[in-house]
């Protein structure tokens, strides 16, 4: 304890690098693969289609068969039988021999061609063509589509309904991916009460909560939402190894008042160890990080935009590796729509709504819940800037 | 049956815009609301903060009484008791009195400012104070952040974790959303198999089941996927008849064959009545449209990129208008990357991937997986255009 004090936020980015979480991998059925996150590159298990596969009704044939086949003197091949969808043909085609075929089917051995039925004649067993065909037409070649053996999707892959339909037609019933970071939610505060309960006088309702416990879901995270702490040390305690218990990591959001720091702090002194303790940036100074039993706990700051940006800078990217997906770009470049002003020798972090080409700086203090609800993201301002000015361009980076 | 004949498409929009569905409303609890669409407007029931909130740990004053301090001649108010966050305080402050107070705190009656603790001397009971204080000074105003009444959030918004924590704040334990719509989803074919169910000769994998169920999923629907039907009149009934009971919509893709077609026409015909046969669209030409107890039965092509270009023109905006969302907006403007060609009286829809500004043509005919897998949507060729030119102006449909 005696040796921290604020740190920059790189040397907490990474400190929480080094924190020993391992992305981990599970398999879940096909049907429940939608929005999860590949954790394994696809190769194709199989030819697709996994057979010489007719795309049209007709006739398969041998094409040399029909080549001096005309107008006028048509070329007569013989019936030999019928090949519907789904069919395992036993037929092999000889010399002047044709099937009747169906779209989907595979095609019998020896045949390379389909003609339509709307371009050929029947007479009882015997097929009149009139025209040559050419090998492979009405044919898709088995893995014309895709070769087996060919990478399809890769490690880190969302997957869209498009790429769990790609699984359907590879035959995956199973699908490996990451594991979900199971995370715990506490919010805290005397006077911070949750919706659904009576407000009380001095009593304002929960936002954080809420707040992070969603973000951490469309993240792809699963987040546990414990409820709110009383300021209080058995009170904190108490959720705090509930949250080490089921999940992955913790995350408390600290009510107004600082003393919700402190008992954190001397929570996870007592149980593990503190490893960030306040970080040079505004907001974010009261934020606190440390480890206990190998689990994060972050202690993030009360107002909501604060605790939103604090989690967007620290915990998304941790959670961002711990289901495959660092490499995800949440940031985008923007113009400033006005001028503001910062204070020198801080660096601050302040909430833009994106309207077009332009970022417009949402200035109602931190302690408002709407700025953050209006806001996308945030710009940085470095602390040997005192002044912005409009039309300056500005790196945005989105909430969580 | 008799005088149904290929129509328009916009004939086809006309007559699933007159189904006798209407989007339904439930409320859930705000914990299972991410994701949702708002079935109502949502204006503010409380003002937030609640009540004049101390932004800072100090003082509550009368600003009145501190307008006369100075360096040289500070004020001395007497410290008549404290109020903590979470607090309902019963004190009121008379004339040269003031109350300890922290962050979060709600002020006394007669207090109008909070002097924070750094700029004021201690001595026993009384603050010593050295510049004057403006009323509202370290004070957040009762409804300033969001005043009572006010509309924050508008029917058919998707939810996100902003949406969700500003509905915390709010203090709404439910929300009205709209219900998902149903949807039973089916497969048809005697090839086609489901992922796990090992491949015999002249079998592929479903691939239609999967993709329509995951794009209702991502829609914002529920789908109910009902397997694979044979392409026999009974294992399709039946299947149509489960999806009827359990769900407000089936959904069914043809096999390859043009059989299932036929089928499932009959099998309308017989249950209800046949809406649309056929659209003159390519693809697109098989699709089946019926209604059955005043559910829609909708019968799209087989083709993985024909089903799924069907399923975007026809069945999304439908489910679009249950959940609440018609005015999303799913189409962008591009230019096309290099010229395609189609045929004249025909109007075709072909799939294309998006690379910055650029639609490039997919054009690997409508049999493969890989062209919708590697398509972002599609783009129109009217009936009088045989050659879109590189560099065209094109509007893409995202898929689903």
């Amino acid at each position: 304890m005696a040796f921290l004090k604020v740190v920059p936020l790189e040397k907490a980015l990474e400190v929480i690098d080094s924190f020993p979480l391992e992305p981990k991998v599970e398999r879940v059925p096909l049907e429940e693969a939608l929005g999860r996150v590949l954790a394994e590159d696809i190769a194709s298990p199989i030819d697709v289609p996994p057979f010489d596969r007719a795309t049209v009704d007709g006739y398969a044939v041998r094409a040399e068969d029909t080549f001096m086949a005309s107008e006028s003197e048509p070329v007569r091949l013989k019936v030999i039988g019928e090949i519907n969808a789904g069919d395992s043909p036993e037929i092999e085609l000889g010399p002047g021999e044709a099937v009747y075929i169906s779209t989907g089917a595979p095609l019998p051995k020896g045949a390379d061609a389909v003609i339509q039925f709307e371009d050929v004649d029947r007479e009882g067993n015997e097929v009149i063509i009139y025209k040559p065909a050419y090998p492979s037409l009405g044919v898709m070649k088995a893995g014309a589509d895709i070769l087996k053996g060919k990478l399809l999707l890769t490690k880190g892959t969302r997957l869209s309904f498009k790429e769990t339909a790609l699984l359907s037609a590879l035959g995956m019933a199973e699908v490996p991916v990451f594991r979900k970071p199971k995370v715990a939610v506490i919010s805290t505060g005397n006077e911070v009460v949750l919706p659904g309960e009576g407000l009380k006088s001095g009593q304002i309702y929960d936002i954080n909560g809420r707040a992070i416990a969603d973000a951490v879901r469309e993240l792809g995270g699963e987040a546990v939402f414990l409820g709110i702490a009383k300021d209080d040390c058995e009170s904190l305690k108490a959720l705090i190894e509930k949250g080490l218990e089921c999940c992955d990591l913790v995350l408390l959001s600290g009510g107004a008042s600082g003393g919700v720091r402190d008992l954190t702090n001397s929570i996870i002194e007592e149980l593990g160890e503190v490893k960030i303790h306040g970080i040079a940036i505004q907001p974010g100074k009261p934020t606190v990080i440390g480890l206990i039993d190998g689990k994060p706990v972050f202690g993030l700051p009360g107002y909501p935009t604060s605790c939103l940006t604090n989690f967007t800078l620290l915990v998304a990217p941790l959670l961002r590796r711990l289901i495959g997906r660092e490499s995800e770009v949440r940031r985008v470049r923007k113009r400033l729509a006005h001028k503001v002003f910062s204070v020198k020798g801080r660096r601050q972090f302040l909430p833009v709504r994106i309207e077009g080409d332009k970022a417009v700086p949402i200035l109602k203090g931190s302690g408002a819940v709407t700025s953050f609800v209006e806001a996308d993201g945030f710009i940085e301002v470095p602390e040997t800037v005192e002044i912005l000015e409009a039309g300056e361009d500005v790196g945005v980076t989105f909430f969580a």
